[in-house]
């Protein structure tokens, strides 16, 4: 069993409630919505990400003799059955990856058999969650620090293995640069950037002699790291190589900061760098940042070219979680409404559209009816998937990343700081709101 | 190139400095210490876990001839052939799973040839990261609540695949009853839990007609989920139900409450319960907790007998990380110590030894020097592989489970709420404080 691609990756009741609606045969057509309820504290959009996992997974769920076995010993023969010839035909509806978004609206849709968009719930949340808030941490660094060098550095403390993985693609597809874990380098084509660590300089009997041993192995990434023992002495020591490194023709490409005043040190850095005729030598900082941090040090116009984000950005550290769902609109033909306390949802299916002002800045979304309610503005949910194959070419990470840039030049100016700003207006139809009233009417008559 | 098991889930940085480590043939030994620098507000201590994945992850480490090809596309040929005959040959000491820890007690021990140790460091930390920050979170609500049924139920919302199945393993290893994820029961044997989704009872034209449904088809797991609508009207449903159910001899286990003021709906339901004769009929809650939640739920005493948990067990909500580090202490037989602005590290291999007080409660810790350094307390790392080989069988979950429960019948009492307490006492012993001043002492005559 394939942890990433099991369909046993899924909530228990998935199963039961499968079992139940194979013997009831319900199993006309369901459309499911996947949506954020709100912003976290500090947060004015989200970057949509995770689609291609999602299709992924879609396209390739099936059972696996081994998984078929161990649900025969704990459900129905006619669900084994049932499982045996499984394979997902139904249509997805999504934002393509990189739009900004906002709460309640509907981000990605689906619609397929009930049996069949009930068991793809919990790895599609799972998914679809986590690029979705990995992108919308990352969009905050990047639209501060546009012109610098941001790179993901966050693997050791991401949540697992997919979960490091996930996070390069979805700040790359943000805007980063790159990042420093290798396999996100090898299978999404990721550029990968990398120093040294502590370790390597301590395991030397000297800093200036690990620094020169670094250079002669790899003489196109000369990153050196300075702070280890004195960061100003290192910077000297730096200075002083680097003659001897012109000679067989090394150059000292940067210095790396990890530790103490940041800005304090990259002052006291760029100055014993330039006087030591380094002046195209960068300073690349980490340690604990976030984009408070990052914006701290670009108000203190701190000489520093580059930014190394790990755990702040892999585990979106001052919002872990988005509370994102997947609710049922629509079954067989008739929409649906959940009305438990604090979480009644807008019922049907559903379109949201954007307009933008002359200026083309984005104004205001409108979440409609997707049929019987037109609307002028852009329709941001198109067809991804139907009848279970993919309507398009996969795109590449980097135009999909080209993408994210452009729409955050539409992002109105306001909502690109790190305050929280007045909500972005989304408004709902009359004919949606109509809808909803109807379904609360027949309710009441019902109880 | 398979995510969870690949060497190139790593940093950059790891094949640089290898590279170098070979070119200068630094291969003696080096010891890297794993330990977590400070405890998140309001935490007492932390209970390790993922030391199973560590091990598993020394043990079956190897390069496919995928991977040594993308390699061999920007590496030196002799870091090529290193990794074409790669195992891990070194030694770990570990405080077993389950050991209660404080900060800066090394938890884990690496003692290898400098390249072996260095390049596991970033999916070393990765594992054993995550299982412990999971194990920490569930161990509060545990021992807030050990008569309650506690089940992890964050999966959609846990940071991709490997995080949901890893926190539902620490999270019963640290005493959870056990999850909703099916993959988790398949493959470590966890307890499974589920009970139905809202969308179940929307999809039906009724909801009673939707009680009746599930419990004919998951007789032996009749849980049902009464707030969809109106809690309390459906909990007379259940009654209206349950007759009809009990001459079929099928038994409505229980109700889950997933909306609401959960205290308030509880007192109602139950009464509404007992008075239609289902005193037995159990009280399953769920929808955003944590063990705050909790211990509000305890402390009015709320008749619920079961609690799901979800998204803020599997991301840690309020401390979604530990600043958890692995660092070289010593290489070629001589201690090392990075002294780095406020990241200082105590040098060389160490034990910690735990004492306990005549009521059998631990009293303190000391962290002295593994060897020429006795102590008379418990020492708490303890060999786990050796030359590369396990030196144990594998221990089964459901044992280190039995094991951690035992482990907090020791802890101060004062320490089991939720309350921060002073710090538990770790001494440095006075050899390990003299090895550090002569260190200093050296490096400031070096420099």
């Amino acid at each position: 069993m394939n942890p990433l691609s099991s369909p046993l990756l899924s909530d228990l009741y998935q199963f039961t409630m499968l079992q139940s609606y194979l013997e009831q045969d319900m199993q006309e057509t369901a459309v499911f919505e996947l949506f954020i309820r709100k912003l976290p504290p500090g947060r004015n959009f989200m970057v949509a990400a995770g689609l291609e996992q999602v299709l992924n997974f879609l396209e390739n769920l099936k059972f696996s003799s081994e998984e078929l076995d161990w649900l025969a010993a704990r459900f129905h023969p006619s669900l084994i059955d049932y499982f045996e010839q499984f394979h997902f035909s139904g249509d997805v509806h999504a934002m393509p990856e990189g739009t900004l978004f906002f709460p309640n609206e509907p981000v990605l849709r689906v619609t397929a058999p009930l049996p069949q968009a009930q068991l793809i719930e919990s790895r599609l949340i799972n998914l679809f969650h986590f690029g979705t808030l990995i992108a919308s941490k990352a969009a905050r660094s990047v639209l501060l620090a546009p012109d610098k060098l941001l790179v993901d550095f966050g693997m050791r403390r991401a949540h697992g293995a997919e979960a490091a993985l996930l996070a390069a693609r979805a700040s790359y597809l943000a805007g980063f640069s790159g990042t420093a874990t290798v396999l996100a380098g090898a299978l999404y084509g990721i550029p990968l950037f990398g120093t040294m660590a502590h370790s390597y300089i301590q395991a030397h009997a000297d800093e200036l002699t690990a620094f020169a041993h670094f250079a002669y192995s790899s003489p196109d990434n000369v990153v050196l790291l300075i702070d280890t023992y004195d960061t100003e002495a290192a910077a000297r020591k730096v200075v002083t190589l680097a003659p001897i490194l012109a000679a067989d023709r090394i150059n000292i490409q940067g210095v790396r900061l990890d530790s103490g005043d940041l800005a304090a040190h990259a002052f006291n850095v760029r100055q014993i760098l330039d006087q030591g005729g380094l002046q195209s030598t960068t300073i690349f900082a980490s340690g604990n940042l976030d984009e408070y941090k990052l914006q701290t040090l670009l108000s203190a116009k701190a000489p520093i070219d580059g930014f190394g984000i790990g755990t702040a950005l892999d585990i979106s550290i001052d919002a872990p979680a988005f509370d994102c769902v997947y609710k049922l609109q629509e079954y067989a033909g008739k929409p649906r409404r959940k009305r438990s306390e604090g979480k009644a949802t807008w019922p049907g299916r559903k379109q949201v559209y954007r307009y933008y002002t002359a200026e083309d800045e984005m104004s205001h979304d409108i979440v409609a009816l997707a049929e019987n309610d037109p609307h002028e503005g852009q329709p941001l949910l198109e067809p991804m998937m139907l009848a279970g194959q993919r309507i398009h070419s996969k795109i590449s990470l980097h135009d999909l990343r080209q993408q994210t840039l452009a729409n955050y030049t539409h992002l109105p100016k306001v909502m690109t700081t790190l305050e929280a700003t007045p909500a972005y207006p989304v408004t709902i139809s009359t004919a949606l709101q109509d809808l909803a009233k109807q379904l609360d009417a027949e309710m009441v008559t019902h109880l």
